[in-house]
Order: structure tokens, then C-alpha cells, then sequence
């Protein structure tokens, strides 16, 4: 049974709104889901209280998880500052693997058509790649998905006052899209067994720079010095 | 054995030459490998004779592989003209679900190393996406991809001279990222072949418009003409 | 007087329809247009006879401008094949300073909502940066951009039934965005005059590769040839 | 005298660095420079003494510019979350118009060479898109520019062991590049002089929502509220 982590950002409640759709589209389709919230950093003094229900998301629950969705409202065409401040936060367990060969999508709302939808889930979806997630876009393949105007990058939903105008339609292309990507993610669950042991194909090893990387900068959290990763914080 | 089919697009060589190492790296972790060229679309008259070595890729060529890499010079940030003909060309294929749940790679080249890698690849990602493609990017968390300064989202490759600097490393970086590529496109087996059957999870139905399609437009080519379907050629 | 140039691409003729709009509301607002077509290289033998009114976009046309207006269908989240032809083939210009103080807009169509508008203007405007161009898109500050769901990176369309479903919406937005769009264009006028010269402040010098380029690689289009461009073809 | 205001994040003290030195450019090509940095949330607590010294920015400093420049480290190919949480803390001025028509910049800075400093700029210039300013990308048409591999989008800088390795270089192709950004700018000053006057040729209105906006949300801080506005909070 694959295990889905939904995390969501929501001041205004229409991302807590989209996670619980979603979460019952994973049900349905037979998928085990979680869904948290990430902390919230900016109005952080006037999220609704429908939007702060969820739990704070932990690295537990992406331990736990075989697949990863990640939701958040456009601000000004990005993820807002609170997912990016979740991805900030867990760099250092992307760096070492932890994510490697999860399976990954990326969903986004806003206020307006084009405001942003398809800006946020590429860079969810670059934040997905960087983790070394298998990416599982919606794709233009898929009739149902496509009468939403449903994004082929990742779902995106344009909200009526706040809101998802149509939840009943939502929830059709959720589970019409979540039903391919339980799929994937069991097809994939072998091969993360394989990865987490450390000795089958697909393995990646550990990125961790070697001690002398805190000796050369001397601060106190070693994991989030700069190091032999590509991608590393600066 | 999976069946990775390499395409790319190369005028002056070092694409052509990418397509080779890449061959080479799939046989050595277990893939089957037919390399293919698109047809060269802009300054086709100074096509280099190592670049034309190759068959131009077909719809054959398409239907048989497991999983897809497409490699592309950057050309004022984007992909080649000649590579997004190559697309353009297999928009049906792509809405009637001809590659969804392939994997899909994307590659790029430049002479510089900010001339758009990281654009270029991010737009082939978007076109696996669209074709239901499972994208499988490189990761941060490799330590010998990022030995190369490989980009995270998709292999990138800096040219001197208008070759690839340094064969014996590029060919080690290919090596590693292709073992976890292949892992992941046979994992996937079971599911694409369910998907052809159209009876399984993960099934994604006929996105064909209906026969009023044509009529409304009345041109000799239907499968172009706008349809239902959310990325119409338009 | 603002000299504007609009050059699109369209098949089934609903860029040609933007096109003409764009024509009158830049006249509307005191500036002079020229509509000039990109040559379709996909389904070139089904464009239909509105879309092939205007002449194809030259040389000249793109000298003669102050300011440059790209259209584009999405083709798969990206700008067509034949778009795309048509910037690799002025490639040459674009290194040699050509397009340099050149305000520049992106605009985008596409048969349902999220079928890539955002994307192709993105792409389009990373063209106009990598020509040198000043690029004005039309932000979320205007409230009359707004009301038509008008992406805040650049001017989108979503098409019904192949056409612009209101046109006169279309004009509205179109004649408050290009009123800034061509008072931005006058603005610099002085600068484009002064880099023309290549004496004033803004300059930028000539970008062309020396001899040594030509012989090194020794075809016969030395202008497309690698040379110390940072954009090179390769 | 253009006044252009630098805007950085920095930890570990590059981008404090690069902001230096690009004051120094702007200084030596006749501009009036502030640098300012944002207020670091996550690791807030290892920000190096270096990376401390510059004043938090404010909104009085972002009135003042006639151009913005806004430079960020690459956080898993995005902008880091304290830039972000800048962003949105700001986005109701944007909305207001407050930065339209000013010059907008962005760089990067990423310690491997293809870590997101291209994905960066193109996120921060979508920002300055959502602004309403006006993008003065560096292009490709400057062999001074391209020697230092600079990225035709927005400048961006690889780092050796947290730092510009060579400043000298930074240094020339930064004055290079901020003597267009300069004119441009001080080209621009009688229209952004108009548009504050909200009486020229340019002018946006003011996109504030009406007052029944707060009476629908009921929430305290009714300039964050869903509004009129494309790209609003949700």
C-alpha cells in the first residue's frame, strides 16, 4: 500500500481544502495518506483556523513516505515563502538521499488563471528533481484531467473567493490523477527498498562532505555548510 | 532489458558525440540503446558528417522504448529549432498516449556554462510531462553526478571547442545517472505494459478527439486539428 | 514615434487574429506597427489563408524596430517549431548587438487555460534577454490587465474554439498594455540613438568572434560558427 | 543620478560580497547606490558577522529606487526563503504600482555551476515582472559580459569555497553591466516621474480592492486579503 505525504501551505485555507480532497482522492484509489502542513512564516498572525488543522510537518513523515505531493498558493508567481522555508529546512536530507526515487508531484492554486500556476509547479518540480524524486506529471494524455484545464506540468486550480469553485470536479481529477501516480509509486517501491539498503541498482550514495568541510567554515550546523554538493547552501 | 531510445540534435558534432557516450553507458549497466538524430531544420546545409551518422528518429523508434532521452544544444536558452520540430511533429502520439509512463531524460549542451543548461533541460522536462513521460532528473544528492557540476535537473554539459572537454568523465557521470535511470524505467515495466492493455492502474484513456473535430475544421490533417485536448496545437 | 514590430506564428489563425488587435491598439496609442509572420515549418501545407496574409518577417523589419512584439501558440508548453526557427535564425544579430535597448513583449495563446501560456512567455522573454532587449511585461499592477486574467509576465490568450473568444476584451487589455509598452519604447529612444553610434553611455560593444573562429572550425557560415559568444550554436 | 538599490540574503557572507562590489560598480559609473539586506529566516542563527553589517531593507528604500537589484543564493534551484519572505512581505506595494516602470536585475550565486543560478534569475525576474518594472537582462551580445560566462538572464557567479574566486573579474564585468543598467535606468526617470503622478502616457492605476474586499474576509490585515488583484495571496 503506497504510503502519500501531502504537504500543504494555507493562510486562507483553499491549500487546506485542496489536501483534504486529495487526501480522500489517495483513499480511494487505495493509497495510504498523511497530510500536513508546513509552518507558516509570513501572515503567519492570520491563518484561518480551518487552514491550521493539519499538523506541522516532520522529517518522520517524509521518512515514512513513498510518494510526496506538494501544494502551494502562487505568491507573485513562486511557491510561497513558507514552502520555500519547508525545502530550505531539508536540504540536508535531500542531499543525503533520503528522497531518492520517492515519487513526487507538484500542485498549485491561485486567485486568478494565469497568475502564476504553471511558474509554481515547475519550480516544485525542480525542487522535486533536486531531491532526486521520480517526477509524475499529469501529462495532456489524460481526457479527464484535461477538462479541468488541468495543468499537464502539475494539477493547478484556479479558486473562486478563496475557494475551489467546483469541489466536486476537483475531486474527479484527483482521483483520475492520483490512481496513475499510486501506480507508479508501488511500481517503485522494490527499487527503494533497494536504494535504502545501499546495494542495488539505482542506489545513490551518501552525498555527506567528509569532516574536514566543518573545519574549513567553523559554524555549528555542520549539514548545512558548504560541501561537496552541487547544490549546496551559500 | 530496458529499451532506451537516445535522440538528439547536433549540427556541429557535440551532441552527436554525447548520443555515443551515452550509448555506451546504457550497454554498460544493462540497457538496450538505439541512438537517433531529428532532422536538422536550421543551417541543415553545414550539418557535420560525424552528426549525420544516425538514423532520423521514427514513430518506431518512439513506440519501441521503455524510456526516452532527449539531448539538445542550447540555442538562445531553448532547445533547437530542429529538436522542437521533432516535438512538434509528435504532438498526436503524445495526446493519444502513445508515452505515457516512459521514462524521460533530458539532456543539453552549450558552449558556456550559463548559456541555458538549466533552461534547456527545464523545457525538455516540460515536454516529458506533457507526454505522461515519468521524469527520473539526476538529483543533488549523487556525489559523483556532482563531481561534474552535472546539473541536478538534467544532465548538462559544458563545451570546449565545441566538444565535450573531457570524454573519460563525462562517461563516468553517464554511467552513474543511467544505472538509476534504467532501474527505474524496468521497474516500471509491469505498469507501461498494463497501460497498453488500457485495463490497469495507472491506465490513461484515448485522449482522440471524436470524428466532430475534423468537421468543425475542416482540414486534411485531424490529428493536428484543435480538440479536446488541453495542449492543442492552435 | 515608436516603431513596433509584431511578429507571430499561427497555423489555424488565431495568432494572425492577436496579431491585428495588436496592430490597432498599437496605433491607438500613437505608435507605428508592422505585422510580419514567421515561416511555418510544421503543417505548413495546412496554414490557413488568414494566417498567411502578413509578410514574412525579415532582416530589415527587425533593424527597423524600437520595440518587438513575439507571438507564439503553446506547441507542447513551449514557443513553435516555427518560432523557434525563426530566433535561431537571427541568432547571429542577437550577438552582434543588434536588438540592444530594444523594449521587447512576449504574448501567448493556447486552447484551454493551463496548456503552457505561462511557459512560453517565459521562454519568449528569456529571447528578448538574451538579445539585449529591455523587457516591459505587463504585471500584476493593472487592475484592467487583471480583469482579463492577463498573466502578469506576459500577455496571454486563452482561445475558444480557435479564435480569441471576445475580441473585444482583447482590444481593451491590449490598448492599456501597449500604452505603457510604447511610452517605455519612446523613453529610451535617446539610448537606442546613443548605442547605435557606440559612443554613449549603455553601449555594448560588437560581439562578433575574430578570424581565428573561421579557421578553427572551417565552415562556410563563420557567423554561426562557436566563437567566444556566450550563446554560441554548438 | 540613478538611484539604484541592491537587495541581497547571505548566510555565509558571498552574496554580501557581490553586493559590495556591485555598489562599487555602480559608484564608479555614476549612480547612486543603497545596499540593504533582508532579514534571514532560516539559519538565522549562523549568519556570519559579514553577512550582518548592511541595514535591513525597508520599504522607504524600495520608494526611493529607481532601479532594484536583487541578488540571491541558488536553495535547491530556487531563490532562498528569506528572499521570498521579502518578496511577499512586500507584494502589496507591488500591486499598488509602488515599483512600476523602475529597472529591475537579479543574480545569483550557487557554489556548483549548474545549481540553479539560471532557475534563480528567472524566478526573480518573473518577480520583477509581477512588479511592473522594466528587465534590463545582461544579454548575449557583450564579450565582456561573456568572458566571465555570465549568465545572458541575470548575472550569476559560481563560488570556490563560499566566495567570488576571482573579484577583479566579478568586479569588470559588473561594471560593465551596470553601465547599461544605469542608462537605461536614467532614461526611464521622466516616465517614472509621470507614472507617479499618475497623469502620463505609462500610468497604471491603482489596483487596490475596495473596501467591500475586507468585509468579505474579516481578517485584520485587509492589504493582504484577496482582492481584484491577479496575483493575490491565497
Amino acid at each position: 500500500m503506497a504510503r502519500v505525504l501531502v504537504v500543504f501551505s494555507s493562510v486562507f485555507g483553499a491549500n487546506a481544502q485542496l489536501a483534504q480532497l486529495t487526501e480522500a482522492a489517495l483513499a480511494s484509489v487505495g493509497a495510504q495518506a498523511r497530510v500536513r502542513r508546513v509552518r507558516e512564516i509570513v501572515m503567519d498572525d492570520v491563518v484561518r483556523p480551518e487552514a491550521a488543522e493539519a499538523e506541522i510537518v516532520s522529517a518522520e513523515d517524509l521518512d515514512w513516505a513513498d510518494g510526496i505531493v506538494l501544494t502551494s498558493p502562487s505568491h507573485t508567481g513562486l511557491p510561497s515563502a513558507s514552502v520555500k522555508a519547508f525545502i530550505d529546512e531539508h536540504h540536508d536530507s535531500a542531499v543525503h538521499g533520503t528522497f531518492v526515487n520517492k515519487t513526487f508531484a507538484a500542485m498549485a492554486t491561485s486567485g486568478f488563471a494565469h497568475a502564476g500556476q504553471e511558474r509554481v509547479v515547475d519550480s516544485l518540480n525542480a525542487v522535486g528533481a533536486a531531491w532526486g524524486c521520480v517526477l509524475v506529471p499529469p501529462s495532456t494524455a489524460d481526457p479527464t484531467i484535461n477538462k479541468l484545464d488541468g495543468n499537464p506540468f502539475g494539477l493547478s486550480f484556479v479558486l473562486s473567493h478563496g475557494r475551489l469553485p467546483d469541489s466536486e470536479v476537483a475531486a474527479e481529477v484527483l482521483r483520475e490523477y492520483f490512481r496513475r501516480f499510486t501506480a507508479v509509486t508501488e511500481a517503485l517501491a522494490p527499487l527503494r527498498a533497494a536504494t535504502s539498503r545501499g546495494s542495488a541498482p539505482g542506489k545513490v550514495t551518501d552525498g555527506a562532505a567528509g569532516p574536514a568541510s566543518g573545519e574549513a567554515t567553523g559554524v555549528r550546523r555542520p549539514a548545512h555548510e558548504p560541501t561537496t554538493i552541487a547544490d549546496q547552501l551559500n
